[in-house]
């Protein structure tokens, strides 16, 4: 309906063929300090760990203290980018401070506008008020509509500001009781950050979809995404924030709440599969270690021979060792990563696109020439960088190219906070297994199975289909929470119709 | 209380002699085009011919019909800097668009944050709004308390603001009664430029304080603050916007309603003196020949034996042409402008600034030395550009520098728009005129007077002091329209009191 | 031939009707200050002074001491915004410094590439040594052709680096005594400052064609274009640098020195017309009261009945008040420049170029309606711009429009260091001066003669033509030095032959 | 002795920590196309496959036909920042096309002048010349006295432009012949490529120090420092321009000749150890492959009893994979790369730098707590990075930390193009190994063998001491060239004195 062109950018084309295109798409991850001096600087660090949950925009607010409040900066962009100078860390002073770095789910898609940016901030009457929000509402065009009726102004298109609106009305005097107010209302996923000019609150959406970690260095208490963004400071791990759970971290310390109706807890698979930092530790599981097993699984459920095991960088290379291991074949770099990425670049000439250009991942010709290639993936969404990379190894000489597949067929897309095509652009929502491999040409091709998955996620005797122990929509059907507007706008139909 | 710092700036060093920090300023200029395509490149335009009105920041919003609606783009920096590409006219594609250029006033002082920039953007139940605004509602402070209370959240700390919130609580469903609602709670001076997207409102509050006129250009029709802004895309002048005034342009033509009671006007003289530019006819009055004419009276009330006039560049050359033309004594440019003017230059070292730099100012030494001068200026607000001014041509070997004032003495603050020291800071309200000629070290000094001012002005029996035609507040301390904020924090004490 | 884009900038469409298009331009400016610490900032200020000398690019060169000895920082775009910061003053430490501004003559045309931008720098066996260039090197192409049959390799196309190689190739010891065997072989117009570590030269052609001062700021010793750029920092004008004298600064002093077989001077006497700033001093001449004094004369040979005399602005400005003093018609700002000035605009549609768009001047309407007008303006190159501010100011009403000149016709092209037009775009070189007024469109039209130009310069008795007192090659076609590349190509007949 | 600082920095504080700065450096990668239509879109892409040799700056060289010849980009900074844009790739028109990346050995240090980037351009009397270079030459300050003595003026500090002046003075017509000319004056490692509007050269020098390869893409050749450049544009592989052989490459096909007296070849051994990309094939060899043998052999040199095999990433990947393979330890990703690298960040606070920030690795805590851990790294040079990694693995919780190096101790200093430093600053150069596992405080830590190496390289019987196969300086002190400038200076005792 409108755009705010804060800064219209021209538009450079994308690469044709860009491997990390063809990827569901965690979209935020946030982060926040209470009680460190330079608060900002500890923000824009964690953040840079979190990097990997967003790479389009980035923002931080920090609280100096009265009279001059709060401070926010939001830019598009890497936090490398945007937040290493000393000056921009000037701008932020204070002990408080929480930031978000941003893919894009709900709000305006394509280009980013600066002021769905977040933290979002907003004065009430009692005072300042930052936000930061890592999930989806699904329920967020039903609030706006109700609220615009009565006359509230949103400034964004993002699903957050329902929330900020929500806490704007209620009768409740602290922010905390004003944000319970507004979460009440709320149906989705959310893990949340938020801070008033002395305390910080954090809380995760009652079946707790998105992590949410709480650390400690020195005096400071940390909330974060994951477990690796309280390395990069040198923090210590304390505990996940509980599924339904709000902390409120004060000068007095941390008070744990649980305001919402206990629920049984489905946590996101995806999390291992794909979207956290390999060096994480979520819900007592090594990220790094549970994509491993998933190659043992999958070793187990899907052997074939061959000569190599190669990784598809830098996603499948976990569950590639583990597949070796367990195979007995051989690990081995058929395919090389570019370490100076960078997704923009000049359109090629017919010419060079003819010849197949490759920016980012190169085969090791000399590596896999003559060679029965077993590689393997995270995952298949639309299957175009499967099939790519298949031509190339066989351009570069392989024998045979089996591809393994490190999770269930993706046939669902997800409401909870990913940004994942339309279920008829899911490869494997159109063709069966076998239909796949032939659509993307391979010898051979296996996904590990649901129960398979199960067990690497520690849960031994797999899956419980009447009362799963994660979040598995993406391969089930099986919506912990029925996304309201799309049912309302008639733009999906349920598994279970 | 808050700032949203998008672009903290490294705030340069400004000279420490800048003959334009010690002026008046004018805080903002508004421009808005009805059924020309591309109507944004019109706008463009209007608003650089407006510059003068505001420099340090600059918005457009466009309405290119649905599903895409409102476009807008807000920059800080001059309008040939920010919207002179054809990438940010193709960003602001349709018929209608509205802009404003703004010094500051409320709001944020010192640096101008983004988000105060006009248009100010709201979307209502009805559809989206846009608003820009020249002037100062002096009861905003008030409102926008009851305002938050009530569950607004506000975005910006621009008064402008408040209108928007009022026009989104309206019960009314069109945006012009809902802005008449709006705007009989506010208080203040206005001249507003609103937009739907098919229509386009001018208004100015009930007593004509700042100037609108109202063009045509072909088919298309064009709200300004000055004539000369029409002239620039070789418009036509139509008429002045009245005073009290709401004009509807919607595809059916021009339509006007008198909403508020009605007053008898005060139009701002310090437009004639000062603010508006030399090529501008408001309320039927060509603003240099006004100027000239306040020369003419000047000469005849303050003559002096001399051998030249010569004005201060460039606000002071009209009156200095009309003072010689009066007096016969011959006209000279006895200081040059550097035509290449920059507000921020390197901080000079003690040595150069003791030698005196003269960045933008230089005195015409082979044409003063030696002569009796006067100098004409159109006002002296804390006098230390007067000051300066003296030395410099002393220096230059005049034997005798007279200084002639082209507006009376300026003694209080303006509340209606535009940016004026504290009381204690004007040089006039601190000190006789005698005084002022000691301080200042000149050899006499003398100011039109306010009947002198009058007459220029067209009022051939000058001031009428029980119903004023003109708001001079400034120079006589008579408020048409209270300051209510101000004297609600104890911060003004009246003349009348 | 070939081009460095360092920095290949998207060219903007300039506007169809610029009036600042339609001048002969002064091609550069030089200043250089020995002995202040700081030297650097001072020559930013003095080339600030010197900005209507050349708006296309600046550069700063500073010596430091040993071990770091030379800093060099040459930009794109004007002073005010390349050389105000303290990091680029910091980055040019030390007591000595020299700059350049730069339109372009010799030299890419059109974008100036970075490395034509000067001073320019080279290191000697002895030593280093930067120089800057004001005016034009008539045999370059040939003496460049010999240099690089040679060995020589140029890294630019500018003519200044011709003076560079031959002082490369002197067996002399010393930097001046190189200077003098390079400017030998040199022929043209030129006014240099140069530098090694420890002295400054500056150095006047023969002829003196380019004006070249000498100044004293405390300690310090300043050489400058004009003396405009000494009053900006405070400094004192000591003297004109004599034509072909070179004189050397050190520590010890000034030393001077006349290395060249003596001639005639023959400054150039459009400095007096156009391209000096009025209030700069020239060979004992006040720039502002000898154009005052063109006016003079062109009103006593060409007077006309009339009720306003109006400047076209700036330049037209002090010969309008001359003819209006001694015409006795009233002066009157007929035409209203926009002081915030920028070339590059978005190209208006066709609507609004149909228009008639006016972005740097505007005429006041309400001061020429009805009226006869005399427009005074200082030369007519193509004439584009005389015709379109005639049309402007008859549409606004005037009920005549006479047009006078304050330059004798221009004819010939310069070839001194001023961009001109080829000869058959010179209106006056295609047509007499009825064709001329009928072309124009103007009721009257009369430039000043020749000997009334040189009555107002001070030669009473007006030009000897055998032994004229200035270069007025561009009226007269009478050129002092010959233009032997332009001669050498055929791409020059002279008046004589 | 002196900079031109077109574009002077803020330098920010680099991290404290950042193990890629304790490496040899690479300095330099060249690449051209001969024959493809927009052939800088070729080079663009070539270099970022090149990145790895040098990540300061880029420049590119194009030719356009005639009249406006060559054009030349060059830029701080990465190539996918700087060379992918629509704009500057049509800033390079034309057929021939070469290009460098840069690090920085001779010229400047620190911060690279824009002036010193390649490609270097002259003009010779028979036409334009454009010239880029990878490698180092030993004899350049000799040469560049003798050249400034004799009048050449020198534009930068890169060594490459002695051989352009050397060129200029040729009396020799043709490039090629020219070039011939200047090479016999030179001393030293160099793999150049060189265009003239009509053929593209290159050379190797005699003992093939620096890789240089020759590839086909459709109707176009291509030289490129590495076979990996070749894959990103999809061309073919033909084969490794032979030590001392110069091609010669016109619209008649490739012209090879070798100019110099035959000597036995000495490829740098570092190539196969660190700078050259995995994916690439040299001298018959694959890097990867030939890494992966390097663990092999080194597990075979020093076997050690573990429970993990870790990688430094991730230079020390592929011989982490052979010593896993050959011990049968299994291998694990015990230490994380972040990909979103940056090296400069903001200094961080005494707090958070004491807590030791993390910003390019992290060790992968749940993997290594309670183990036995082997990590393999590539090299050590200042032992810097060793130390802070084998700090954070025993941190996280390892019971015992070894250390294995894929290359021999790095003793001496390289001058062939490789950034060193000193050679009192190489840990190994001061230490005995078991001095350097007390200073590291690793439980072990073992180097291959050189002659391990040279069988990882394909020499089954070792390394002839007498006849060495590699230029391996930097292991053996065995300098193939005498680096005549450093001995000239005193700066380098040889081991041989």
């Amino acid at each position: 309906m409108t755009g705010d062109a804060h800064t219209p950018d021209r538009r450079l084309p994308s690469h044709p063929f860009d491997p990390d295109d063809d990827k569901l798409r965690e979209e935020c991850g946030v982060y926040g300090v209470f009680g460190a001096p330079d608060a900002a600087s500890f923000v824009a660090l964690g953040l840079h760990a979190l990097q990997h949950r967003g790479q389009e925009a980035a923002g931080v607010a920090a609280h100096e203290g009265e009279p001059n409040g709060f401070n926010i900066v939001r830019r598009l962009g890497h936090v490398r980018d945007s937040f290493t100078t000393a000056e921009v860390i000037k701008a932020l002073p204070g002990r408080l401070a929480l930031g978000h770095v941003r893919y894009s789910t709900a709000g305006a898609k394509g280009a980013t506008a600066i002021r769905d940016v977040q933290p979002l901030y907003a004065e009430f009457a009692q005072g300042g008020f930052a936000i930061a929000h890592n999930g989806n509402i699904v329920n967020a065009d039903a609030l706006r509509a109700e609220l615009i009726e009565r006359g509230s102004i949103f400034q964004s298109s993002s699903d957050t500001e329902c929330i900020v609106h929500l806490m704007a009305r209620s009768i409740q005097r602290s922010a905390a009781e004003r944000m319970k107010d507004a979460l009440r209302r709320v149906e989705g996923a959310y893990s949340i950050i938020a801070m008033t000019r002395s305390k910080m609150i954090g809380v995760r959406d009652p079946l707790g979809v998105r992590p949410l970690v709480l650390g400690r260095a020195g005096d400071a208490w940390i909330l974060s995404s994951e477990s690796c963004a309280l390395d990069i400071v040198g923090a210590e791990f304390v505990r996940d924030v509980a599924p339904g759970e709000m902390v409120i971290i004060s000068d007095d310390g941390v008070e744990s709440q649980f305001p919402f109706q206990p629920s049984k807890p489905r946590f996101c698979v995806f999390e291992y599969v794909y979207f956290s930092r390999p060096d994480s530790v979520i819900g007592g599981l090594s990220v790094y270690e549970t994509r491993r097993r998933i190659g043992v699984e999958l070793a187990r459920e899907a052997p074939v021979e061959a000569d190599l095991i190669c990784p598809v960088p830098d996603s499948g290379t976990p569950a590639a060792i583990g597949y070796s291991q367990e195979s007995g074949v051989p690990y081995a770099m058929g395919i090389i990563r570019n370490q100076y990425v960078g997704r923009t670049f000049i359109e090629p000439s017919e010419q060079i696109r003819n010849m197949g250009v490759r920016l980012k991942l190169n085969v090791n010709r000399a590596v896999v020439a003559g060679k029965r290639v077993v590689l393997v993936d995270d995952s298949v969404v639309r299957g175009t960088t499967s099939r790519k990379i298949k031509e190339m190894v066989l351009d570069a000489g392989a024998a045979e190219v089996h591809l393994r597949i490190a999770s269930p067929p993706t046939t669902w897309p997800c409401f909870y906070g990913v940004d994942t095509p339309d279920k008829e652009k899911l490869l494997a929502a159109t063709m069966s297994e076998e239909e796949m491999r032939d659509h993307l040409g391979v010898d051979s091709l296996r996904f590990v199975s649901l129960d398979g998955l199960y067990r690497a996620c520690g849960v031994a005797e797999g899956r419980d289909d009447r009362a799963p122990q994660f979040c598995d929509a993406c391969f089930s059907g099986d919506y912990p929470v029925a996304p309201s507007d799309r049912i309302a706008q008639g733009r999906l139909k349920l598994a279970a119709e």
